[in-house]
């Protein structure tokens, strides 16, 4: 791959940098809403980077072996849009004028789906920074695994502009140093080193030695002492691409605001500057006979010119994609399926003998043993399944057999360790996601959820397939106590707009849960338990079969098909609800709906619903090892819960559930109660 | 303070040492869970410390001099109770033996209240860590208030044995960062490097250089290169000691499950030894023909000895307190009053009258800047309340005006700079909580509450006094768009047990939130508006002064007394409410509950829920923009509720609320549709 040669930049150059600018500006005093003070400070060099640097075709914007570019502080998106707009991709001037406007392409923060060019969603600090270490990553396991000689399929860099809120937070931190680890030479981050914090300047909080501290991670740092200078910009950045072996930091010393009245005050940094200042801020740019949202005919030129630079190259990779596909036909049909994100025809029915032939009916199995045995069967035939876990490989059972796992010597390893850092694994989980060509998973233990709920969010924001795999489900952990028992995170889960939550009752569950997170697009968590749990045998349930992917089904019918009751309950409680079944044989008429997922459930239409659950039997009880919220919706108020509603506690688990009545005699009392 | 003169172990330290070890071991075997590897390898350090170095009384477990010591790998909690039975804490033989078991003071994990002692519940990695830093900053600042010529009432140390995991740990990372640049001199943690995680040695995943990193953020780092030197250990620990500018690491080498035939391998981390590897550990230490449990009578007393050291000190201490609180008569009583965890006696009413002053009913205000006027006017009399913010001050509107912020120069200051560094708060917070003396708050944006949540139900599961200032409630941030808009937030924080969260309508319900949240005990969570609301002018709605200390209350009735209709709403929704019921006026007799505080509303007697919520009017409408979840509890299943099932949009606020239809057009519709 070629860049452009070293040499001095020119006036038109600083007059393009300029225009990014005050577009910029002008979007946010239009909108009344927005953040100046970085697209002023940081348009230098994001500059340099997007035109000498970023391969990328505004014509193909999803190319897949095309640099990505992450704005880590997204608040900045209105230099991202002002640039995406001058690279000439989708993104009217008009567009621009309708910055954070309703139903617009250009929202407040960057929105996977908004624009074409935005590579991700940002906005909450550091996720940005670690998103690009799974694209790194991606890139990197891609590589190895598709590249032949003559063939150089993935070949990209992965850049971000990175602020100090970005560095100040944890997630960062955690995907910084396996980062090191893992040698991600091509990973390239500028660090937007104003110097300047919302309250105040960054010595207040952050007077750390970042330089030292990237070294200490294993990262190559250099330092451009002042970020106007292009020269120095491009140096770096060459620098940074010789480097193979370490990630780069390029620390470049701007100002916040830089041109305007509020320059390297906090004031520059989240409001329109105003109209006087703008005025000042354009006279100080050459900009004062300009009207707002200017565009010289020169800049517009120079822009598209280099937006055309990898034009060339774009079209040469597909070409050699072609070829590629004649001479390697597995390979490349696995490449083509998994980039369009479709899973190979046989994978349903596969997963559905594996699970057969895996799960004995005899023998009690946790979920979390199931789902290690799906993972590995799916595996097979999924290739571009991997994963791995933030220090629990054991407990999540997240291991694929035979694989290596990934570093920097072995970068087709299919197994991550991630290291005792649960948020950055989420983060990069996403980046791995949004890659594309790739679908990961990751696990910890479900009390443990709370520690990368942001990363779970943005998954879900972003409608990324990523498969959360949370092990030691409820107080059924028990030792541990209640540091290590979930009773809220079920319900919290559920909490999240387009994540489906999956708490299967047995393995054949588990197997259905897999098989439906991988088939819908969208975030995934599996809720598994620590414990053993019989095996719903399919002769003696053949609902446990089909059931599941409607997230609700009749598991275990009343006697005489007509239930007076119904108990309704997920995961390890469904054993539960059939043992009260079993005592209530003869007195009363129970039927078991097992509900593994209440957003596959909400999806079917109003006769299913109305089919499992009759209106007109309105004796239900509930019951689920887990705080009770929104239950009530399925219950109905004539119904009851039986719930946790406090804190664990440490004891063999067998004696928490019986000291928190989830025994099958207080389930039937409770039903009784119901009568 | 005085420590033991440097001097050579003897046979009876390391006979200490070794029981300490196979106290646990056994201890980890008896339960039959748990994990024997740390105790094993950590025991030597943590005994040089815990007998040479720790200035504690077990007869005085809450002396609040006291050197505080966390085990912030929690899950090594044999060694700590093992060390808490021998140094004569009230945690008898039985007690061990008990471990993991049903309503032990021996949980699986540390927990603050189960034995005297343990000064924190740790389990959840990387927020012993960030406690300690808490603790260190709490000492340091009352210090500064209380000390004075001849009476150094805080003058301790905060050590914490810190672990791999801890060090992985984004949330650690944080408050590293923010230790060094308080420059937190007595702060001492001992790292047991003993390079092995769970998934394997710690360099597949955790490569970087500690020590470097550690001296980047501005601490002294040490290394011991033998866990098994008490001699060098000691040395270690004067080190640190002599060390004031800087907090300091003390990197010490050991091997996990030290003596057992499973030491340096993953295997000896979480499950018993089993009997044979058991037997070979105490043959290793020369316990082959000692019983489990064994306590060799020099041990015992060598224990007994130590634990003697600091006694006459702890009485010292108690002398000059009375001598102090004569002498500085109002300083003393602030002392006494704030240790003891009260208020003054005239908070309650001082708050009520600046909540009249503050709030004139003409001028709408969002609850975030009430929230900061009440900070203002509640600082000036409970001087033990302090706080800050992730570096959104001036948006959280949490600073104290007129008083310094926090640092080594000016330590007595209230306002904490905590930097882009939410979870590193929020773990803080807990460890100022954890000091005594102190009530600290904490502000970030609500939709941010996900990056600290584990830190808040730490704060839950501790009983812990930190107020949560969560602004930018709901879609009514507006332009920042769905990364800053919270719709799963407010039900999110519901689901925590033991937390109190709080969504004040207005001023005066802000006003009230506020003395609530500090009038109890355990955490409270502020959700506050962004956006400009009416003031409940008292006048109008007299309800609004004490209704709200009840959680929800009639704030305005139905024409004619008798409602028709029930609209519940809190928050920013209380107005569209009362908009709604004035729209339906002379049709429809409308009752407007508000509800600030579903788990305050939880607590009320069964009168008073019928009063608010009879049991007769089922036609209710309930109205929150957040997710639904849970509202069903309170509208029951006739009722309806106007919700944000989806994440938010990048707008003004004002569109925002049409689209999803929070008008009161739509909301008085809605009531309509239940006749």
């Amino acid at each position: 791959m070629k860049t452009a040669p070293l040499k001095s930049f020119t006036r038109k150059d600083q007059a393009s940098v300029d225009t990014l600018r005050l577009l910029a500006a002008d979007m946010v005093e239009k909108a009344k809403s927005g953040h100046p003070g970085l697209p002023l400070g940081a348009a230098p060099m994001a500059y340099v980077l997007w035109t000498r640097f970023l391969k990328h075709d505004p014509q193909s914007p999803n190319w897949p072996d095309r640099d990505r570019f992450i704005l880590s502080p997204g608040h900045g998106s209105a230099l991202l849009y002002a640039w995406l707009h001058l690279a000439g991709y989708d993104l009217s001037l008009e567009d621009l004028k309708d910055f954070r406007q309703w139903g617009s392409k250009t929202p407040g923060h960057p929105e996977l789906g908004c624009a074409l060019g935005v590579e991700a969603t940002t906005g909450p600090l550091g996720h940005g920074f670690a998103m690009g270490v799974g694209l790194a990553l991606a890139e990197r396991h891609l590589a190895a695994r598709f590249n032949q000689p003559g063939f150089p399929l993935f070949d990209h860099y992965t850049y971000a502009l990175v602020s100090d809120g970005d560095l100040m937070e944890g997630v960062a931190s955690e995907a910084a140093s396996l980062a090191g680890a893992q040698g991600l030479g091509k990973l390239v981050y500028i660090y937007d080193d104003n110097q300047m914090t919302i309250e105040g300047p960054t010595e207040l909080a952050f007077s750390e030695d970042v330089r030292a501290r990237f070294l200490a991670y294993g990262w190559h740092v250099s330092v451009v002492s002042d970020g106007e200078d292009l020269l120095s910009v491009q140096l770096a950045l060459e620098n940074a691409k010789a480097e193979r072996e370490r990630p780069t930091l390029i620390m470049c010393r701007t100002k916040l605001g830089a041109g305007s009245p509020k320059a390297d005050t906090p004031g520059a940094h989240g409001e329109p500057l105003g109209p006087e200042a703008l005025e000042a801020t354009r006279a100080f740019y050459g900009f004062a006979d300009k009207p707002p949202f200017h565009v010289d005919p020169r800049v517009a030129a120079n822009f598209a010119g280099w937006a055309q630079t990898h034009s060339s190259a774009r079209q040469e990779w597909e070409a050699r994609l072609s070829e590629y596909v004649g001479k390697y036909p597995e390979l490349g049909s696995d490449l083509e399926r998994s980039l369009a994100k479709r899973l190979p025809a046989n994978f349903q029915e596969t997963l559905a003998e594996t699970a057969k032939s895996l799960f004995p009916a005899e023998k009690p199995i946790a979920t979390r043993v199931a789902s290690g045995k799906v993972i590995n069967a799916v595996a097979s035939v999924v290739p571009e399944l991997l994963g791995g876990s933030a220090d629990l490989a054991p407990s999540n059972k997240t291991q694929i057999d035979g694989e290596s796992f990934m570093s920097h010597l072995f970068p087709a390893g299919r197994n991550i360790h991630f290291g005792v850092r649960e948020h950055g694994m989420g983060a990069i989980l996403n980046g791995l996601a949004l890659h594309g060509g790739l679908i990961p998973f990751g696990g910890t233990f479900l009390v443990f959820s709370d520690f990368l709920r942001p990363a779970i969010r943005l998954s879900a924001l972003m409608g990324q397939k990523v498969v959360y795999v949370l092990t030691h489900d409820s107080v059924g952990v028990g030792e541990d106590g209640p540091t290590h028992q979930p009773v809220e995170h079920v319900p919290a889960l559920r909490l999240i707009p387009d994540l489906t939550v999956l708490r299967p009752a047995d393995a054949y569950e588990t197997a259905a849960a897999w098989a439906s997170a991988l088939s819908h697009d969208g975030p995934s968590a599996l809720v598994l338990s620590r414990q053993n749990l019989p095996v719903l045998s399919p002769e003696k349930y053949p609902a446990v079969l089909e059931g599941p992917y409607k997230g609700g089904y009749v598991l275990s019918e009343a006697e005489g098909g007509k239930p007076e009751a119904i108990i309704l309950a997920s995961g390890s409680e469904v054993h539960l609800a059939l043992a009260a079944q079993d005592l209530l044989k003869g007195k009363r008429a129970v039927r078991v709906v097992s509900m593994p997922s209440w957003e596959l459930l909400a999806k079917q239409d109003e006769d299913y619903l109305n089919h499992i659950l009759p209106p007109e039997t309105t004796r239900r009880l509930a019951v689920e090892a887990a705080r009770s919220f929104g239950w009530e919706r399925w219950t109905g108020s004539q119904g009851r819960v039986l719930a946790v509603e406090t804190f664990g506690r440490s004891a063999p688990a067998q004696r928490i559930f019986e000291e928190f009545g989830f025994t099958p005699e207080n389930v039937a009392a409770l039903v009784e109660g119901l009568f």
